[in-house]
């Protein structure tokens, strides 16, 4: 992986990398300030005792001195493990612990939350703040390092040591909305392969003329890999740091000429919002890569048809590092009708080289891929996980490599796959299988509803009937009757949900994903004493 | 790599493969049609006997036969050898017993050259004609086997073997000017590795909507691993056989809807003059791809200005897979003139991801990269060759895995390289250098000129001085002291050749460069009794 940053500082030194520190304010840097940046810290870490697999953990937003902690420890042979300021504390202890964590580094936002668990942190050596030393902040915490003093105790431009290539490089915790977190590890060869495939013209299509804004956070699946393709293709790179609300990055957008940026759909949802109030066009936005959950398709259609922004749909996980597939056309997709070409374009597209993917049923054997038959997805590839950190190795994979993702999903014989639910949200409604996703996505395609969730109610006769909550837009009116009519036509009768119940805001774990089963445990049982529809 | 073809059969089948046979009609298949047909291949070869890294060799057009050898023989784990047709007898002989090959499968053009050879041959056990049985040709090759029959030893669809990643996949010789040619391998891993860079936005830019015809031949560095990268990205491939011509490419751009091509620079002069008698504007074509010697200004203008073609300029060599550096600019580059950026065009770009570039003196010291030093190039990475096939390891590459390429270059400090000579190739008049390759293109910038050579001839003042050789366009009217006049306020007064001599043609070896020793050993002796100039 040092190659990486190695080739961005010799043949895109002068790339820009535009970062919004904590304090809102921008700064700006280049691969081969940041390249040198990184050497010296791997150097300081080095000085410090630290060897080839030690731990350093990250907290922080989506900021420069982020990208030299990832590229500075995993270069180094240290692995980079970042960590989700989202979650509970009782669950940062946990991780921490866990991975063994020997430093960790954190923005100043991050200070209380470290400070109140660091009593029981059990492997920790050294709290490093991102910043210049700060009188005021250290008397409060006692033995805290600062990030620019700690970096003078490496050389700059020190040499890389030697690093096999299925060493590890960074670890990242599954944000599990059940259980406790799972350690996944990434090694410096899976993450050169994700991003060899992830730049391809039917991946993210990333070149050094782009202008790359990763919203996704890189405490998150390492940003989906973007801080390691856009340094392998020498483009620029914007990190919007903590303003991720939809005014914040239209202005980074125009300011900076960004060109692709990728995120989950409700920050797009804010993004969107944001460009009507400040009448913006996003003149320089070409693209946006849109996963984590699914896309409404009326939000592609709003990027697509007010802004000319294409839509990149793709579907990952944490164990995936993440790209598991991308929505890119085919040839023959050119003589279908647009409203055809949308309606794939909808799905979560097809795996790219390096990864299989096929479903099963609930035995285990493999269901046809005809766009029909829907079942347990598994995945299997060269950056698909194989342990989790910590557990006894061959516990994770089914026979033959492959992963089981947990995704109930759908795939055509183009090898287009579509996901259905999460298997444990799925709604099984007098037998027969009733998509989540699907009914959301409409709901959301109504202009009066911001959020949506669908989730399963207890049913007398149906044993389960799909309920929906949903999140109106601010001073919106609708009344449940006009909510549930708006589905007519859309699907099948039998699947519209028996109740529309409106909430102020719903539930959602430390990366955004609502929590269903908090939502099924509250509104599990309004049915039950409703008779039979 | 047979990874590639199991994505291309489920993801691609129905891909088209348009090929054209020896006869000059088209067929068509697609990639599930040979992914079949190449698991047969390789299953034929196992029943024969053949066992992983026994050598089979083919001497075929590009075309869809071929394309099952490539990929039939390598996932069977036996090592495809590439042999150019174009190689005198003695040199097949060589490289044939050299390689130690155990099969040979050719083409019907091939049918005389490999039967005059044959008794030569020490280890070739099988001879196989890529056609349907015939009698005919049976009656007159005793013990000749037929590739359609000798499929059906094989099982359709069987499965690959378990291939290591580093074990060898193919075998092509350089086409040394001097000496005998030398094996470069390659390996599977490489063959991946390239495959993924050379499908970058960046570099060749493919995607499965793409049709892809290499002109460069399959016989030739893998034509430039198209066969591979196509597979990888799902993109129709179209396969010219053996009529390379102007006329018969531009109806096969035509009428397949090609978007990219690729080939070497006399190839695109035929290519630009049909269009222009047949009145097309290639509609479709938005890309060449031009490496094999330097692309001349004119020709890239030509394609640009007049037909909306991008040329993406390259350079490579058999023994770096081919990919050294590709042209693509950078985001800096947007503000310059369109002038400018033509400039820029005209070098033969930067080295992606996974290679290494740098020029050093005679004393094999580093070289500053400012645009202006020139040196031996030296090229460094994972798809650089390590050993040539039979030698001892370890004797080709420098210190810390540098491959001397031969070339001289210089390289400016955003990393564009341009290539100003071979080094057995450059003049040094009165101790300056002086880059043939620029004189060249500026000849063939000049509209009455087809193709232009520019060699050392001694001089008694100078020691060596340049001199031209150039053919003129059919019917066109110039005098020697018009050509050279051509040169006025183009480069500096020393450097404009000394004389110009028109020739009826020029001699090529058999991947189409020119031999300039030959054109030494003619005319180098023109200027001896000239007085100084
Ligand atoms: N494009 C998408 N459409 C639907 N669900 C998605 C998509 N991308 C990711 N997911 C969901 O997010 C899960 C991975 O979560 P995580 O590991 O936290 O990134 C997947 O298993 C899916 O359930």
């Amino acid at each position: 992986m040092n190659s990486l940053i190695d080739h961005a500082a010799r043949y895109h030194g002068d790339a820009e990398i535009v970062s919004i520190g904590t304090d809102g304010n921008p700064s700006r840097s280049d691969w081969a300030t940041v390249s040198e940046r990184s050497r010296q810290l791997a150097s300081a870490l080095r000085t410090a005792g630290y060897v080839q697999g030690d731990r350093c953990a990250t907290i922080c937003w989506n900021n420069v001195g982020h990208l030299e902690c990832y590229l500075g420890i995993s270069g180094g042979g240290m692995v980079c493990h970042t960590i989700n300021p989202r979650l509970f504390p009782e669950q940062l202890v946990y991780v921490i612990n866990n991975a063994q964590d020997k430093v960790i580094f954190f923005d100043k936002t991050f200070l209380t939350i470290v400070s109140n668990i660091r009593d029981r942190l059990e492997t920790v050596e050294k709290f490093v703040l991102m910043s210049e030393p700060d009188e005021e902040i250290a008397a409060q915490f006692p033995g805290l390092l600062f990030y620019e003093e700690f970096l003078q105790r490496g050389t700059p431009n020190a040499n890389w040591p030697e690093i096999a290539e299925n060493q590890a490089s960074s670890l990242c915790y599954t944000s599990g909305t059940t259980g406790n977190p799972k350690g996944v590890l990434y090694s410096h060869r899976s993450t050169v392969l994700h991003a060899l495939v992830a730049a391809q013209p039917d991946a993210l299509n990333l070149s050094a003329r782009d202008v790359v804004m990763p919203v996704v956070p890189m405490f998150h699946v390492n940003a989906w890999g973007v801080p390691y393709i856009t340094a392998m293709v020498g483009a620029k790179l914007v990190l919007p740091g903590p303003g991720l609300d939809g005014q914040s990055l239209v202005k980074l957008i125009d300011s900076e000429s960004v060109t692709i940026a990728l995120g989950v759909p409700t920050i797009w949802q804010g993004l969107l919002s944001a460009l009507d109030e400040l009448g913006s066009s996003a003149q320089s936005l070409k693209r946006t890569v849109i996963g984590g959950s699914a896309c409404p398709p009326s939000m592609m259609s709003e990027f697509r048809g007010k802004y000319g922004v294409e839509v990149v749909h793709a579907w990952g996980m944490t164990e995936t590092s993440p790209i598991g597939t991308v929505n890119a056309l085919l040839s023959k997709h050119n003589t279908l009708s647009e409203e055809g070409r949308n309606k794939i374009r909808e799905s979560q597209g097809r795996p790219p080289y390096g990864v299989q993917l096929k479903i099963v049923g609930e035995d285990g054997h493999q269901l046809p891929e005809d766009g029909i038959a829907q079942g347990n997805l598994r995945i299997r590839g060269h950056w698909v996980v194989a342990d989790y950190f910590g557990v006894e190795p061959n516990q994770t994979l089914e026979e033959d490599g492959w992963f089981e993702t947990g995704d109930v999903a759908s795939i055509n014989d183009d090898g287009f796959m579509t996901i259905r639910d999460r298997s444990k949200d799925i709604i099984k409604s007098g037998g027969e299988w009733i998509s989540t996703v699907e009914l959301e996505g409409i709901a959301m395609g109504h202009s009066a509803i911001n959020e949506a969730a669908v989730v399963a109610a207890s049913h007398d006769k149906w044993d389960e009937r799909p309920i929906l909550l949903a999140v109106k837009i601010p001073d919106a009116n609708i009344t449940e009757e006009e909510l549930l009519a708006h589905y007519q036509g859309k699907v099948a009768k039998w699947q519209i949900p028996d109740r529309a119940i409106f909430v102020e805001g719903l539930p959602r774990n430390a990366t955004g994903k609502v929590l269903k089963n908090k939502l099924r445990s509250e509104y599990g049982e309004v049915l039950v004493n409703k008779p039979a529809s």
